[in-house]
């Protein structure tokens, strides 16, 4: 639930920061006549962050986005989805350059100033001629940014986007993401797209951190670390026109809790729209030795295949969420855990709990979100992970997915 | 192939050594009047090692076998399927200590020599009466080992058992193994058995080695560390009926290579029976920085869900097998790297490589076994892990298995 300092803004989208505009079109690169190509720009020059993928192996786009981005200014982004751009060798570069300086053309800007971002099949080449011709008749508009959440999805089943408008000491101002992430079993190599745009006036430092924080409690929350798509983007705009008083780490409070917010918001919508998911799974680790062990704990349960699929057969199976705590590499003391199952505790200090299976898995069939709860009784530290059930579905989407 | 130390018995058992005998029966453990549970003695007490499961919740039954391995002997194993006696407290502890005692009874040995494991539900206590009145009733033969191999069987849909007929320069001996498992897309818990037994001479010094050895080339390359079930237990037993002159480091060659062989080819039942499979998935990492580096790659790109469903898909989308590698941890340079799928050169020097995708998924859709080599060009690792394609089929069955 937002805070006292933010409300959402109904129907908000990443346009809806004073200044920005966006625009998509189909042109060509994913069969099916979808939206494919969209721009996102910023009527004046952004202080801009970005976090990319850790994976060794990075696409073109994120190669010249973090090069793009060693200034701190961006002013517009270009996204496809339909072919990602990756494993494309020199003329991959190439081609992501030339996206980039195609779109700096058409809007008259600095080409460094332009972030790519590619997501869909692996190994292929851009369609340059698409990609060029779509660029020339897309046209940007203040409402374009429900239509840019719609050309970056892949596997999705629904966009995902959120605005704030956020009022702090110095003013008020509007923050806005959209994302993008068909979520797995084990997310390995879902792209997955966050792009963040605000009008608040704010130093780059601070958002930079406050990026990173944000993105601690969200996104790396349903991404095993190291798990990770040659593609996995994060950026944030933020152009300054709202006036505020700047914001920086000293008044930043305000800022970070609706950052957290939106993160944490389009992080779940993932995690739900996983490829063949029907339940979200929300997995909170209390009491754990230190914070780091309650995160990799929470992490690996919300990725075991056989805690997901239990859930998927609604079967209140807990030894195999146990099992997946004993792996996760966090200290773990059989006698003093408590676990609960949609809030039924199935385990007491170590010994099976006394209860109905058969109510409780009426209770899990019930559910859209599926909550598992462990008290480690060693400590302090908690973190929260998002997954989602593993049905046939899946696996049915991802064997039948391209070449 | 074996080599010429040794030949492969037929219709070989972990009774073929001399000295072993086994018998299996049904106890009513398991739903279905499927053997559930086994005995394996041997006439002679006889030198043992044990590797066990490595997750911090351990199942009563290993608890009990790492204590009474303690002193390097035992005479007999008891096995049962269908409850893994794991969560299970105090009374689960009793319960397995109570297990051996009555093995130890019947076959009037000491129980401190008896081992334990049991496979099956996580969080039930095992049926007592039941385990009791089977115990009871089971008879031992010298035939009785194909049976046994039976008994371990929890989704397994075949049993999976070797024995070899080894030489070496100091006489002739028999080694033989029995293993089970499920094989998973990610192997977090199926429990995982492996029986070792033979009459060779051998000082138990070198036995332990030699065993870890042979874990770390075969069921560590099925496994990604650490994910392991609480239930994991690799036993070799060792008797010294053959009379060959005593196996220690200095002459222990032939032994080494056969228990290779024997873990690697039980391994390689494991993934090749894994729930729902259709393909064996075998990896090659070669050329790598270090052996480690070959091996985390090898592992991390066979346990990929979105490699297993192309796979499964018959789609050679090689894409997802360079994300899995550059997410592996271990060095890679993209511009460095040659990938062959099925033989075909699929990307070379780091640029697609050129080669006909039609063709190529046929040529995997008659394949059993699914060839993936990456030669990394950066230095001598090389290491094989194997797994195996995902299917529709795994996830109904873990949708549906137990409560």
């Amino acid at each position: 639930m937002p805070g006292e300092k933010f409300k959402i803004i109904e129907n908000g989208s990443i346009t809806s920061p004073q200044g920005f505009l966006a625009g998509s079109t189909y042109a060509g690169i994913k069969q099916g006549n979808k939206l494919d190509l969209g721009i996102l720009y910023s009527e004046k020059l952004c202080n801009a962050c970005g976090v990319f993928t850790t994976n060794q192996i990075k696409s073109a786009p994120v190669l010249v986005s973090q090069n793009n981005l060693k200034n701190h200014k961006a002013q517009a982004i270009v996204v496809n989805s339909g072919c990602a751009n990756a494993c494309t060798g020199r003329r991959g570069l190439l081609d992501a350059r030339k996206t980039a300086s195609l779109v700096a053309q058409k809007l008259s800007i600095d080409s460094e100033n332009v972030l790519v971002g590619s997501t869909g099949v692996i190994g292929a080449y851009l369609p340059m001629k698409r990609i060029s011709g779509g660029i020339k008749n897309l046209s940007l508009t203040k409402s374009g940014g429900m239509d840019f959440a719609k050309c970056i999805m892949t596997t999705d089943t629904f966009n995902k986007e959120i605005a704030l408008q956020i009022r702090d000491g110095g003013g008020k101002f509007i923050l806005a993401g959209v994302a993008k992430g068909a979520g797995m079993i084990h997310p390995d190599m879902a792209t997955m797209f966050c792009f963040i745009t605000t009008d608040a006036l704010i130093h780059t430092d601070f958002m930079g951190y406050a990026l990173k924080k944000a993105i601690g409690l969200s996104f790396n929350m349903i991404t095993v670390d190291g798990d990770t798509s040659p593609s996995d983007t994060v950026t944030i705009m933020a152009n300054g026109l709202a006036n505020n008083k700047p914001i920086s780490k000293n008044n930043g409070a305000a800022f970070q809790e609706g950052l957290n917010y939106i993160c944490t918001y389009l992080a779940k919508c993932i995690a739900r729209d996983g490829e063949g998911a029907t339940k979200l799974i929300e997995v909170i680790v209390e009491n754990a030795k230190t914070i780091s062990d309650a995160e990799i704990m929470a992490r690996t349960i919300a990725c075991s295949p056989l805690v997901k699929t239990a859930v998927h057969g609604n079967d209140p199976n807990w030894g195999r969420i146990v099992a997946a705590a004993g792996r996760s590499g966090a200290r773990i003391l059989l006698n003093r855990l408590n676990l609960y199952l949609n809030k039924t505790c199935v385990m007491r200090t170590g010994e099976p709990g006394k209860f109905n299976a058969e109510k409780l898995s009426m209770s899990m069939q019930d559910s859209k979100e599926i909550l598992i709860r462990l008290d480690l009784a060693l400590g302090k530290g908690k973190a929260t992970a998002w997954g989602c059930d593993l049905s046939e579905e899946y696996v049915t989407i991802n064997s039948a997915y391209t070449t």
